[in-house]
């Protein structure tokens, strides 16, 4: 992907006070919403160029190629952006689970449930 | 809901320095990603005891039940909390469109497209 693409895609994108962004990662096919994280500017570029997901740890303040350590890796497949340009939503291809404990996405824990 | 459930479900929740937390909202039947919000504890709150989406707006600063002008309410079917607590995944049934745009969800806008 051309440089002057990625700039045009980054001056879509609202950045909050601390220059970050949430991204909803959902599985392409299933639907399933795997995890939300967050992305700098700097992710973005490295998701865009890589076609890996690419994102910002807050609690490590450092780029987090996602599986980088685990090969629980997630290829974009989709970047969406949201009506005020504040969030973003990809659609990814993932490798192995979505969690670190090992569950096939982060949100496993029922707070209620009225099914 | 009993008030004691409410407070055991609010004890699992990190909200950030700003008392908020993120809220993807999903429809609960197509898995369709519809936007996402942010709670404070009062909101979250009113959410549960009225079973109606219910968030706090940062543009207003202000709590806003989802549809309260629009009529585009969502219902609540599903509140699910992530691995680390941070983020939340209500599955809800939405009436109407989800987006103040009028579009069905708030990410009608492909950044890039590699389907």
């Amino acid at each position: 992907m051309k440089s002057a693409d990625i700039d045009a895609m980054l001056a879509k994108i609202a950045f909050n006070a601390e220059g970050l962004v949430p991204v909803i990662a959902q599985r392409h096919d299933s639907g399933e919403v795997l995890m939300l994280a967050w992305m700098n500017r700097e992710s973005f570029v490295k998701t865009m160029e890589s076609g890996q997901m690419t994102y910002w740890s807050r609690s490590r303040k450092a780029l987090w190629r996602k599986g980088e350590t685990s090969g629980h890796t997630q290829a974009l497949k989709e970047m969406r952006i949201d009506c005020d340009g504040d969030t973003l939503l990809a659609r990814v291809e993932q490798t192995g689970p979505a969690c670190h404990t090992g569950s096939s996405n982060c949100f496993f824990q029922a707070l209620n449930d009225k099914k």
